[in-house]
């Protein structure tokens, strides 16, 4: 028998809101989910060090309730620097396009992994969330020596035995149903986009600690076939971007809202990182040799952000899961009582919210 | 609340033995899996007519229980003559390898589905699936007067819709983590791999006739979680390919015991459609314009079929779906009894066998 998560982590239910980065996970969506008896989770991989400690500030104020903060590891990568100069080309006639200047600025490479870190240890967040990578033997020392418990994502087995003999927690199993990043650091993204269906039992009999399935999973019915799959919890991320407090574009709730199971698909053209969103202009434009992550996400996004800015929704990344025609405009509470009272009725898994 | 399926096919409990063409549906595994409560299914779609009369009474003489017939239904496809020729040559140094003599023999294209089909019907089989395409309402009719009940496969809630507007009795949904060939027949396949963890619950509330989950079914995990997802009933292949009654080829189950859960990929280089099997040679080989099913599959069949006589697995279609290392040696009655026992355990779903 598994560890229980809502006792490692102080929680009512096990239901994470996934920390979606690039702004959704606004402080109020993560203390309006911790505040529902669930697990909110800030999305911290894109924030600068003092964003971090603002945005745990405005968490607390709003909830004493325990929550998480995800950060994405840094990772080994190769390029060529002609193909840099040759995707920047590439890309002049959308920055044209959207009244941006050229520009030969050299790239900011610097991770600011290690400040992040530190913020997110200062602060004592309850839990630390990883995706992009297994964390090395230095970060695992510092969040334990903090009483700091470690959620760690993997997309195999193979990723997920890596994770537990690390020390993690709990392991967040992402099946290929999952809208945003894939977590996969060992072997090739294409090689592991394992169905939840298949994932989450052969991760679950692979491992020890809690595991926590992520991936098309929008409803009751969801959280409990996850449960009768073998995990410990789950963690949500489509179905917290339309609700009032997500920090989510408002074209991006618009297309979540409107769109068809069939409407996601995988593409390296926003960030160099496979990742699942709405299919739309960009990724159909942007192929061929693609720079990794984080280089083509650095090169990408001016003309992202002002993508936005100016209401053009075919050059922005439209993170969604397969789920995504279940998407509802609610509050997070809403989500919530929804997700504990449909899967109660299926399973009479937890106690009604 | 949606009709029972077991009440539909009058049989014990709602988990099908799924059609797989090429050989693993023995008589032998058909009954069995009908003689232990559920629904063997022979897969007939590769079978000369003779073959399917044959097959019928063999079934019939091991059980009394209902089983299905699966059919490939015909598709309309477009290619290019000199694209044929093509493939022809480039498939030629593994011809000579195995032996085989060059051909420029016409391939065989008429489409043998309306024997097939008169053979089902004249047996009065209780069952008839189908994939590749929707019934003609000229099928439909056929069937429906015979009181022969249909199910037909659907990868998208599109797809799922169209069905039940045909009037068929139940819809398998096929999800990305399913092995063999994929059912899609709107649009294209890459844009229907949905995983089972989203697409079932969106294609449960699109129909309001009976779905059936496929694609990652191990266990009696998976068939809990498809019950708590909205399916009425799970269909399986994997599971029943390593069983003592398949008559799967000894390579390709020695391969399935064998195999890790990102060790499968989707492929048309066997039959010109996409369908997923253990990742080989053969698949990374033939790449490129890949003439359209059924063209490709007569291409290659002497190849594949050479290549099973002699050993040499890395040249055959070894269909696997990717929960494909929880398959163990068993019989197909011990598949069925474990199936059942651990979804009761779990859900209370079904009375033990």
């Amino acid at each position: 028998m598994k560890h229980s998560l809502t006792a490692l982590f102080g929680i009512q239910y096990p239901i994470i809101q996934a920390g979606m980065a690039g702004g959704p996970t606004s402080p109020r969506l993560v203390s309006a989910v911790s505040e529902a008896g669930g697990l909110g989770t800030l999305g911290a991989g894109y924030l600068m060090p003092s964003a971090i400690t603002n945005a745990i500030g405005e968490i607390r104020k709003r909830t004493r309730h325990p929550f998480a903060v995800n950060l994405f590891l840094p990772e080994e990568y190769e390029y060529r620097a002609e193909n840099i100069e040759e995707m920047r080309h590439f890309l002049q006639p959308f920055r044209k396009s959207l009244g941006l200047e050229d520009t030969a600025d050299a790239l900011e490479l610097k991770s600011i992994f290690d400040e992040q870190l530190q913020r997110v240890i200062e602060a004592e967040v309850p839990i630390v969330s990883f995706t992009f990578n297994a964390p090395s033997s230095n970060v695992m020392t510092q969040l334990k020596d903090k009483g700091i418990k470690v959620i760690a994502t993997a997309t195999s087995v193979e990723e997920a035995c890596t994770l537990e003999n690390l020390g993690v927690d709990a392991v967040c199993a992402q099946g290929s149903e999952a809208g945003g990043h894939r977590g996969t650091f060992i072997g090739k993204e294409e090689d592991s986009l394992i169905g939840s269906m298949a994932l989450i039992p052969q991760i679950a009999d692979a491992v020890s600690i809690p595991v926590i399935a992520s991936g098309g999973i929008m409803d009751g019915r969801g959280v409990a076939a996850s449960m009768a799959l073998g995990a410990s919890g789950v963690q949500l991320g489509t179905v917290f971007l339309t609700t009032e407090e997500s920090g989510a574009h408002p074209l991006h709730k618009k297309a979540i809202l409107q769109a068809k199971e069939t409407g996601t698909a995988l593409t390296k053209a926003f960030s160099g990182k496979m990742a699942r969103g709405l299919h739309n202009e960009f990724m159909d434009v942007v192929k061929g040799e693609i720079p990794p992550y984080p280089l083509q996400n650095a090169l990408t996004s001016e003309i992202r952000k002002t993508a936005a800015a100016k209401g053009k929704p075919e050059w922005m990344s439209l993170w969604a899961g397969q789920g995504v025609a279940l998407s509802q405009m609610r509050s997070a509470e809403e989500v919530m009582k929804s997700l504990v009272g449909e899967a109660n009725k299926i399973m009479g898994a937890f106690e009604p919210l």
